[in-house]
């Protein structure tokens, strides 16, 4: 009978969504053990002068709960 | 003026959604002073070999929040 | 070419969701005749010192309208 | 690379919501192999003379697809 | 490459939502850097003996996240 | 095991959200008994010659239910 | 200040979902004065040996609300 | 305790919704026996040269499983 | 790599949800090229004095951009 | 028959969502004729070292169209 | 007077959504012909020791229905 | 006390939905100064013989708004 914590994330990246996603799991794991699945929220772009910077991925992470 | 967290916790139970529910609160409430209501955001179960081994209710819990 | 109306109740119990909802349809049965359909809105509990007190279930339920 | 399936049942019980999922699986699991998660999408009621007859609950079943 | 993380407070004032809001800015910032959006999630009211004794704002406040 | 009842109701005022809100709270209460808590469904405005004229605040209001 | 009240009704018909909500509309100003708008939140179909008996549309109508 | 499945259909028609969504009916029932009820999901139109040339009704189709 | 513009547009009839859509289509083709879907977004009534006076849909209308 | 056209724009104001409504609707009403109705999206807020310096409020306006 | 019919695939990949959604049309295209539009439901990842380890992407596949 | 203009466009890439929303911010940015942010609303795919030979990504775009 585990418990569960979702956490909500977001990633950055110059190049995709993938990278962005990708970045928020890594930068959780160095301080979140056991994460499992991660469920995109919702996806957007940062733009300047009239070029994508940034793309954004906010994500749901779930990971073992140890109160 | 009080400020409350919300926070997201997924419980398992392989009997009933509402013993999921319960086991959320019972994990969180070791370290979390102040639970006041938590609202189901989602119901799922996990299946093996064609059985339902986990009933599990996904709650976010809200709380007194001490800065 | 009938008319129904929908009302939304919601019940609490003890001890499970069911029984929350079916506290709904027992109360609302003794002033409203002809109780169809009952659809679940939310889920929730309530929490006191670490416990689950109260299960409340949220419910829209279908009746026959006389104007 | 696995694809899966996504299909939606409704199961029915006259005591419970996880008794009504549970029927679905119970169900699909005679025709359909390798079954994994169930996903709550609906719960409703239907009533007769003032009672809950029939919990019924709606899940969406993945299961891995085979073109 | 930043990342972010979200989490969801609920702020408390008897006198406006953006009272309520603010308070949670206020509270937040005593322990979080980098505080940036606050996006309102859900207004509402606690009311007492007729009257509103409590507006409610519960609202997603993004900051950098380091691990 | 009480069971509670939700009515939609909107308010309006030239001012602000807050006061529509009220008003739906201070109109309902010389009929309802037992009001609790008010969640705001929406909120709009109505607009003459190019003016607010109106805000609108449509709030579900739940209280306890006697058959 | 006006205070509006927004009750849910389905209408059926067995030719279109116009009829169906314009049977709601005819129903309910037998006892409620001052209709104004009627939103649809739903339109289905109920079906029997393969044809469609009944179109049903549920509809939130608005009215001016006296406590 | 029976066990539904449902579909998902999207029907078309030159000259109404109502129309689009029998057609889902009359098409579905030459393989499909005991269907009961259609939810629509979706309506939209494709146009052509600045007119409308067909309305889409896009409906969820319930009937009994037998797996 | 085409790039589409989808733009927001209330049509309204007295006697159908078709007709107010389609009177979308024909108002909207005057000034721009290129229409292809419309997706119903929002189906509502006006009434006045107890009667449908106007059949109201919202859609949204996609056409190839030119910047 | 009249077609509506929806515009969505968003408003800032250091003091207040009503503000920040008010705030687009003075700016549009420069260009657009006839409006009628803001329907509220989304409110947010934009944070600064720990301080709310704008209430954002991201609103939907309807307006005669003339192709 | 065209029928579709929609199913719901899950695809995975260990590179991209992009690659996930199209390893479900492949694989779909062995069984079903006319493949038409796939809409993207959901995205999410699932992660192995700290690494994502798979993209997937439930995507909602139309083609058309022959009863 | 700027106001911001949104606006939903589609774009269109054989290749990937990155390049999809990058196309409709270098298509918008020849009409449109000032673009700061694009939220991707929905992400589609368009089916030829049983090949994905576009994927779409559908984007709310804001930029300051001048009257």
């Amino acid at each position: 009978m585990s418990v569960y914590k979702i956490v909500e994330l977001v990633g950055t990246s110059p190049n995709s969504w993938e990278e962005a996603a990708k970045e928020v799991i890594e930068t959780a794991t160095k301080s979140i053990r056991g994460l499992r699945i991660a469920e995109v929220d919702k996806l957007d772009m940062r733009i300047e002068e009239g070029k994508v910077v940034e793309y954004r991925a906010r994500v749901k992470v779930s990971f073992k709960y140890e109160a």
